[in-house]
């Protein structure tokens, strides 16, 4: 078989792998709804076992219900080189989040069978339980899960629109509560040399630019949050008082909001990663049209690879808020400070992983991960990890999800070549 | 009698009248809730009666229910001086938005009757109904009624919390809804020499000093509004995408206010008179904490006794929206432009008010309505018009509104003084 007619043979073994997965998993209304613990995730679970059946790969489901399909190595006493992602999807959601990087590494182990491949050590493709928090409200339970670190009180979530715990959901899926709560972990993390994770990349970076489809991850950004801060100044009569008198919660914010944004321009030029976001911003209830506005609630959430730049633009904000406040006879509210670590990529899996793509003379990105991914959660066990990116179209977490399979097959050559030259 | 006897003679009663009009008006939870057309309403316009009869004025209501007392002059073929304001309260209200004035007439009309003073001309005190738009969302309606300008789709308007419409709360107070949108006027406004209301400033500027207690006002502000525009972005991943790909709603918002509040206050130093404000600025429903902002809908108020300003200051938002827009690639949506013309005082009106403020000995100062007033529908009948502000405390329309009974009774001399020394 040329080079050329394997690539279109692995081309089509993904493109019916992503076809038949979307065939059962269509929401009713619009995209794809496949909830973790859910019966559809259940379906792509036990659709991916019938894969490695064929491809004669071990099958192992932790007490969690993570999936573990192994390619054994030459040497198996070797720790292994994992992959993986989820294959959960949020509501309505689109079809590639999660599911190309399942796809990818069902796809490496496929071409590796194809071509009578025997990598020196265990190559163990990984499928995560829920990692999208839409459902209950908590991302990577899956992954938590399995490190031993979900809470009881996690359990105790519930649907976002049923009456359900998650404790009963996972029961329904087949599994005891019970044993996502046990703080030892499900596997021994010590037992996987490398993790590399496949990911569209949800942002138009790579997609805005045609030199490089494929992005290789320098860390995943951390965040810091607060769910509902408020700009408290007072109501009064909207033509009665003049501009002197005015202590307007919209004006302050907007003037705080305006300042915020020129200084994060400036970080970016001085070389700090750092995106800032307030996703809502609403005035009172009872705020009216001829009402001067006397509070809105917001909320923050700052991103960055460096803990230490949050840190910095965090005390930034207060100091602005207070400057804001004192001049416009306003206060702000911050509620609990939400801290979520950034994750460092291993460097020596980084570059192994930039080799690979020059090997395959694939042309690749430098490219930060602005959302979090059970990537994290390995990272934070000691794993080296690493990611590859592949360029999507319109956005993420929604039905209009798209992305080239052309680019995804260039992201899983990179993953096929890293696995393969590892040794 | 002395003068001061006699001024302390004039503070019991109107003492008296505010307590006994408060007694009867107390909202069951808060404040003061006395319903245009509602039982309350027709107790206050019932008690001003009787005091009427006490001081053996002419009592006549027309076919809107408001209701006129006069104290006839000595050319009663002469047009009268008329005085008055409104006896109803928005829900919860204050004790003196429209009650001060109603209390500053009745109090001139005893004092006169007290040194046996008759003007050459009528004074005649006129009791507005139903001038609050909160409970059925349609401000001035009994002068408006009285103006021949209330329409049919008025009448239809629901009560902000029961089954009612106007016409029904209209019928049930005693009268005929049909005779309240008759397009001829109920009074012949020919025979009106000039029209003072007295009224709470509702604002902080006479408050906020001690030199002038009691303002003469220079004219009334009209209003420009929108009732929900849309900034219309692109939501996306709070993390995943970057700054210089964003389209983000809230931040196009925040730079646009902070420009057109520059504006503004360039605008107020160059003379003009303006207040701006965004009384309602919301996310949308599916906001969230992660998602950069798509969508925030938003009011405009815009006011000034120059609709000229108002005109420019319109254009000149309508400009920089676009201009934030083609910066950042959001957009903007305005709804249907909302006029309310401002209104002209007298010239000459006003000046015989500062005279007559003078020869009290009371110190004035000029200044702008800001909040819309009966006064406003007299002055478009073609009524020479003015008003007098009394200072007062914490705002207006809400439970807390405060006057001083010694600031009332200054304004209260100067109404006094200017119908004196009208002729």
């Amino acid at each position: 078989m040329t080079q050329e007619r394997l690539r279109e043979g692995a081309k089509a073994f993904a493109k019916k792998v992503f076809d038949d997965i979307r065939e059962f998993s269509r929401d009713p209304v619009v995209g794809i709804s496949r909830q973790g613990y859910g019966p559809l995730e259940n379906q792509a679970h036990e659709y991916l076992k019938n894969i490695a059946r064929e491809l004669d790969l071990e099958i192992k489901v932790d007490r969690c219900g993570n999936l573990f399909l192994t390619l054994p190595g030459k040497d198996r006493s070797l720790p292994c080189y994992m992959t993986g992602s989820h294959a959960d999807s949020v509501p309505q959601g689109g079809h590639y989040d999660g599911l190309a990087g399942v796809v990818a590494a069902i796809t490496t182990l496929w071409w590796m069978r194809k071509i009578g491949f025997q990598p020196k050590r265990d190559v163990t493709m990984v499928v995560f339980r829920m990692e999208e928090s839409s459902w209950f409200g908590k991302a990577y339970v899956g992954s938590l899960a399995m490190a031993g670190q979900l809470t009881r009180e996690d359990l105790a979530l519930k649907h976002r629109n049923k009456d359900q715990t998650l404790a009963e959901a996972i029961r329904e899926a087949g599994f005891d509560p019970e044993d996502m709560v046990k703080t030892e972990p499900s596997i021994d993390f010590s037992k996987i040399a490398a993790f590399t994770e496949l990911h569209i990349e949800q942002g138009p970076t790579l997609d805005s630019q045609d030199k490089a489809r494929v992005g290789i991850v320098t860390g995943i950004r951390g965040n810091l949050r607060h769910k509902t801060c408020r700009c408290i100044g007072q109501t009064a009569h909207s033509g009665a008082v003049d501009k002197q008198y005015r202590h307007d919660a919209v004006m302050a914010m907007a003037e705080m909001l305006h300042r915020m944004e020129k200084h994060w321009a400036e970080w970016l030029v001085r070389g700090e990663d750092l995106v800032f976001t307030v996703g809502v911003f609403k005035t009172a209830p009872s705020s009216a049209i001829a009402i001067i506005p006397g509070e809105v609630s917001f909320s923050v959430d700052m991103r960055s690879l460096s803990m230490d730049t949050l840190d910095r633009f965090h005390k930034l904000l207060v100091a602005e808020c207070d400057a804001v406040g004192a001049d416009r006879g306003v206060h702000f509210e911050f509620d609990r400070t939400l801290v979520c670590k950034a994750a460092d990529v291993d460097k020596k899996l980084f570059n192994h992983l930039k080799d690979a793509a020059q090997k395959a003379g694939i042309d690749v990105m430098d490219i930060p991960s602005g959302a979090g991914h059970d990537s994290a959660v390995m990272a934070d066990m000691g794993v080296p990890v690493t990611m590859i990116f592949v360029a999507n179209q319109d956005g993420s977490h929604n039905a209009n999800e798209k992305m080239k399979l052309e680019d995804f097959m260039l992201g899983t050559e990179v993953l096929f070549t890293s696995i393969a030259t590892y040794d």
